[in-house]
């Protein structure tokens, strides 16, 4: 069994879905394609989406050096990333519910301004859009570069929530004459939409793994 | 044209893909599964995913009464859903990016203690996940009822942002022999799971509006 990190990381509620093993947040991570991330500025907290990807125990934000994302780095912050597998249909209101993964992390983000290690961490970025597809395309130049901003916040004080499966009845509710049970859900791929005329001599991209195929 | 309500709310990065019309706001929060909320507890901003639903220009949060929804009455707060509608696939790293419709709000939640607006409001989360579903289950007992907290956070300081369709390419990059375009992606159901043999002698619950059928 693997421990939270801190108080302020240990899940609360239904304790039981909750997960601190680094294979479990890794994987979370893994499957997702974008994070909900929250911040402080003048007391009002701002949670927003933004693409990321993960480098050993780092999650890879990045952004315009005009963004908002400026005011993320070395400041209290918490990230989030949900994946809904499913919806929950009870014979009650009360148990109706979603199956999700979902991993949050606090803390600070340091800003990456070694130039080897923006491209490396931003090449990471799209090899999870798709496999392979860095050695296809063209690499960012130095303005480019110099107009992104890369931010890398630890995954140290994570706690994974995982719910699986179908409703929890009441034993009274046994005999309502209504359908119980969960609903799988998947993102699933639809048609390829080339750009353009060229691109059509040329294969499709990978699939990411967090997508089923059309 | 719709402006935004505040300075705060305004979309800084990418202003063209912004929006401040409620309808659109509106059609966003309806196609969306889950809200990512966030919250300030002892300078810490915290980031977790919840149901929600709508009521007008409110947005409905529900948590138990022992969870961390009680430190989110009548404090600043923000709320983003975001529906991932696809990948953009570049002939140059720089322009990869993600489809996607999201809505942020500002802002400070009620609690909605009257009974009555309880009961209609959670009404309404279950009607989102499928619609004419409350008409087949047990309503919220008394004591389900008072364990359940309600909140209604105002969607009036809110913005939505959407980027659709393939990437942007450099003049200079046409030429780089790669796919490029956009990969469309959606919520797909798979096959329903009852929970028990009595389960399926009912007719399965409709589908929410923003899942497309298996």
């Amino acid at each position: 069994m693997h421990s939270p990190a801190s108080s302020r990381s240990t899940v609360r509620r239904m304790a039981r879905r909750a997960s601190y093993d680094p294979d479990v947040v890794f994987a979370i991570l893994d499957a997702g394609l974008v994070a909900h991330v929250a911040f402080v500025h003048d007391g009002q907290p701002f949670v927003i989406p933004m693409a990321y990807g993960r480098r050993g125990s780092e999650l890879m934000l990045h952004g315009a050096v005009a963004s908002r994302v400026l005011s993320m780095s070395d400041v209290p912050m918490s990230a989030c990333v949900t994946i809904v597998d499913g919806l929950v249909y009870s014979r009650s209101a009360f148990h109706h519910s979603i199956n999700y993964r979902s991993v949050v992390i606090l803390g600070r983000a340091r800003e990456v301004t070694a130039e080897a290690d923006k491209r490396a961490l931003l090449d990471a970025m799209i090899e999870r859009m798709s496999p392979g597809r860095c050695a296809q395309i063209r690499a960012p130049n130095p303005k480019e570069l110099a107009a992104t901003r890369v931010l890398a916040l630890p995954i140290e004080e994570a706690s994974a929530k995982i719910r699986t499966g179908g409703p929890v009845e009441e034993p009274g509710d046994l005999d309502i004459p209504t359908w119980a049970g969960h609903l799988p859900l998947e993102m699933r791929a639809r048609p390829h939409v080339a750009l353009d005329e060229s691109a059509t001599r040329h294969p499709l991209p990978a699939l990411a793994c967090a997508i089923a195929p059309h």
